[in-house]
């Protein structure tokens, strides 16, 4: 097996690996967590894409998924937010570097040639749990901050790889907030005209995707401390109008940016993608 | 209010308050969690007791507990696991000491005064409780392995405060087990006489609470690595079964030690308490 297996532990009547593996898209090391509900499957796959300074544990130990995830018989795959090791590039910011990947290719130094979450993602991750798991090929993708950012882009990006995308709380457009300007300038250069590929509200705007997902389901907290300068679903709302994609933003009141709101509503998002995946 | 509230969030409808307080019990600061469920209340309360080197922030953030706690309309209030601090005593040790107070009142240096967890829980958290929060004034205990502990033997020593008791993985007899006879050791004194009190399984042979509680809820995994040199709750039920005590010990195949564990039975704990408490 590629993987190699550092912590197993039943959950909801299901196993959750904790999971480490040399990836040929990054060059590094890379850890993840897998969640096989009970049964003997296939099962349909849900990619979960983590925010800023998280690893695969925040998911994992924290969001309370596995118990839908057993319900519905979706497999969890929740994957580390960046490359990491000593020789891997970094900066000394929370939201630059390792744990802030951003989910793209970095075509810049020093970023170069470790940070390449997109391919990671979409290529690597997505084959080897499709050859070393009972899946049934299908899967869909969410995620929380940058990795709602991630979720949507991915999705709308290569739209073959997934039934449905939803997320928590996303960065919804990075090339219009600090994060975003600051990452992208970091990870792809000062020209602006290459950014617009990876902001999801822009994306939806060009009307990549259409029709590919007959809706988009956000939960966003109202106490959000982030929402109004970094995370702005507004333009999602607008840039989703404008194409008639189909978008659900569900204004939360009173959860803020912590897994404690995700936890709130995790079951909800597993379901919608449970539903998707079995049509 | 007594409680300074250091974070709030919105959690599944109710509000989840990281609190400090000075106690008097422990002449420290104490931390603890409360979940507050949705509505006005009143509410009962279920108090849930940490095991070795955790704080409250273990369940708070991994147990999976407050979705049930709101479809049941059930506070709970999670605790630190001892009193803290650079003049509190403490050891190497990760089972001794602060972050392992076993729920006793120590009666030997250096532990006195500070390490008084037996009368903080069971007098001053919860009359806090009652004097500042919605409830009915009714309330039930639960806890894991050395808050299983706890949560046993606070409960059988004082019956009349509990509804309900339940524990995850339990010393079930710290008098006959290495975590147990050190901290017992440390904390009463070598006196093992005035041990036998504080011991669960030997409480229920007492016949301590004798038709207080119709049944006891225990869940224990059977690939919990502590199982047989620690745990031993085949004890609790000879106890039971000698004196007629109602006790249920489900035996979970494959499960380990961790939250991933709790997690996995959380609900039906808190449904158990809260058919006892709504009685």
């Amino acid at each position: 097996m590629t993987f190699k297996t550092t912590k197993t532990h039943a959950v909801h009547g299901g196993t959750l690996r904790y999971l480490t593996h040399d990836s040929t898209a990054t060059g590094t090391p890379m850890t993840l967590s897998v969640y096989m509900p009970p049964g003997e499957g296939p099962f349909p796959v849900l990619i979960w894409l983590s925010g800023l300074t998280c690893t695969e544990d925040n998911f994992t130990t924290k969001a309370g998924a596995y118990s839908a995830a057993a319900e519905h018989g979706v497999i969890i795959v929740a994957p580390d937010t960046s490359p990491r090791g000593e020789g891997v590039a970094d900066d000394p910011a929370y939201d630059l570097g390792q744990g802030a990947g951003f989910y793209v290719d970095a075509t810049q130094e020093p970023w170069v040639p470790h940070f390449r979450m997109e391919t990671y993602v979409t290529g690597e991750l997505i084959a080897l749990i499709d050859a070393e798991f009972p899946t049934t090929g299908t899967r869909s993708i969410s995620g929380h901050s940058m990795g709602g950012h991630g979720a949507l882009t991915l999705a709308l990006r290569h739209p073959d790889l997934f039934r449905s995308v939803s997320a928590f709380a996303p960065i919804a457009s990075p090339t219009r907030c600090a994060w975003g300007e600051k990452a992208f300038t970091a990870y792809l250069g000062d020209n602006r005209s290459l950014w617009a590929g990876h902001d999801a509200a822009l994306l939806i705007e060009s009307g990549a995707a259409r029709g590919r997902f007959d809706e988009i389901l956000i939960d966003q907290g109202d106490a959000d401390s982030f929402l109004t300068d970094q995370l702005k679903p507004e333009l999602l709302q607008a840039a989703a109008d404008a194409v008639g994609q189909g978008l659900t933003i569900r204004m939360q009141p009173g959860y803020d940016h912590s897994y404690f709101f995700m936890a709130s509503f995790m079951a909800d998002h597993v379901a919608f993608h449970a539903a998707r995946l079995k049509d």
